[in-house]
């Protein structure tokens, strides 16, 4: 994991993670059958995360220039709470979200991996790229994950932010008492 | 692998093998298509020695968070003798376990890889953890496999069990006859 | 990434790039269920480069021995300008394609992995090897990606094309940008 | 691509390959869906090999424990010689292949990569382990291929047998002539 030394500094301002969807959520392999795309490999341990982090207070978004059906399940099962597909304009759909959840720049987090998320991680406070992003992305990203994309730079990624607003032990002590209650989605 | 000089002592109790399923029976992959979770990929060697250790004379067992109807599935096709899916309260499928099967902490194995797993690996005589485990979860377990989930752990963990019973052997030498009967389910 | 010397030369006069499926747009793997081939695995990377050659005036086009509903999906998703499927004569596709085109053998590139793509390999301007081609493949080729098939050799090899014909700095400019109004496919 | 001296010797005189499925026609991935297995997911690279081994005039067979449909339609693309699913008993199928095609052990090569496979393994003349085959497997093997199942293992083998049969140069020859009349299935 490479970060800038300002990193830490903006990481502590997020309140909103957007993620892009394939090559963050999944390695980028698209399921093609006879009828289009008949499905996509999500990954266990970015799903706990990202319900971990919106325990924790995060609100969490989707932006992806495709539209699947796929995405609103997985979106879904982690109460994702807003999911933007199939967007020409990412941009637009990022202002939209701004005004949503009523936070500025500096409080926004993109995990991105290709040239299409470029626009957003230029303006986002904090810009996380998955180990296997394009390498335009990586040079822009205030955050490179040593995880590839679907096989944990989210979870790594969340991690990170949530180690860094002082949210992970808190996570962690809730597992090591042994009467759970409620089991987070993942 | 890794593992405690204690490990040997702890295997030798072991009566009882129970498996998380998402990252442990599988890489972590999800695959979802647009009515929801498709197909879980499970690995044929971890299969092997699952019905090995059985017909050795082990208990096997599953305790998931997550439901699915794969699980059902693989599970009766290597007869598996407890399945316990959509726990709420892992903790609560744990004691029902214990019960079902007259068996006490020290003679339980549990195969695990993130935080949920957390509460009963705290419990069990054995607690084992894949390679690709979280952080927290490797550091909270008497073993962790050199291979990773979906790739061979469970059949590393169950094979390490086996051998520590001398039970092994047994079962090689029975594949080096070359009249075999019966086949076992993989 | 290994080039003869003379590769820089033979890629500036490319006009048009003929992509083989099987281990080339995909990682080689046939997804069979009961009724025959269920799906392919495309890599969304290679999809957004083979959009901006098209959009940097590249012509693009499929010929594969094999024939599937999931390349005509796909293909249609990225327009690619042609597809030949279920080619007994991949020879015979090449010629109808440099008719259908106007362009002569100097100013076609074909990417391939193995025995079938050597005819045409011999015969291309440009001949590119996915990394985990055939030897004999790699052998022919005048550039053997670093990448795999169906995990970025694509990519790799069309952001050589467009960086020797100086079409990338505008690619990359374009999404620097902030207000894009037009996502291509990927 | 590890071998004892006498490798060589034994491969010329082979004149049927046996292959198991799961883990060496696959890289052991059982895609269980809702209603049992979905799927298998083969590699276009052994096939080919497969199909060239066919016309250089070897024959082709498959033993596998388990039974899927998935099976049955990628021995048929493949137009293997015979097919032998849900065995209980793998030895018989084997003695029934003997008779089926007049051949004797020392003319029978087998690939395989875990204990069900070791009877056959021990009694044919040629046995071959995959890559990631077990360690009891391996070491009954005349030959441990550097690649894994389901990732060019077989494609690997089939090609020492071929080449040390003199038959490898005779089919590269037919691909280096650029006008092909019939494409082999892959």
């Amino acid at each position: 994991m490479e970060f800038m030394a300002s990193a830490l500094e903006r990481v502590r301002k997020i309140k909103l993670v957007i993620f892009d969807v394939d090559g963050v959520l999944t390695d980028g392999g698209l399921y093609v059958g006879a009828q289009g795309e008949l499905m996509k490999r999500f990954y266990v341990k970015d799903g706990l995360a990202i319900t971990l982090a919106r325990q924790a207070g995060l609100k969490t978004a989707i932006i992806t220039g495709r539209y699947s059906a796929m995405v609103e399940q997985r979106a879904k099962e982690l109460s994702i709470d807003a999911v933007w597909q199939g967007c020409g304009d990412k941009c637009k759909a990022y202002r939209e979200l701004k005004k949503k959840f009523d936070v500025v720049d500096e409080e926004i987090a993109y995990i991105g991996d290709d040239l299409l998320d470029l626009p957003i991680m230029l303006q986002v406070g904090f810009a996380a790229a998955v180990g296997d992003a394009a390498a335009e992305v990586k040079h822009s990203a205030h955050l490179v994950a040593a995880e590839d994309g679907g096989h944990g730079a989210v979870r790594e990624i969340l991690e990170f932010v949530l180690k860094t607003q002082n949210k992970w032990e808190n996570v962690i002590a809730g597992f090591r008492n042994t009467s759970i209650t409620e089991t987070p989605a993942h």
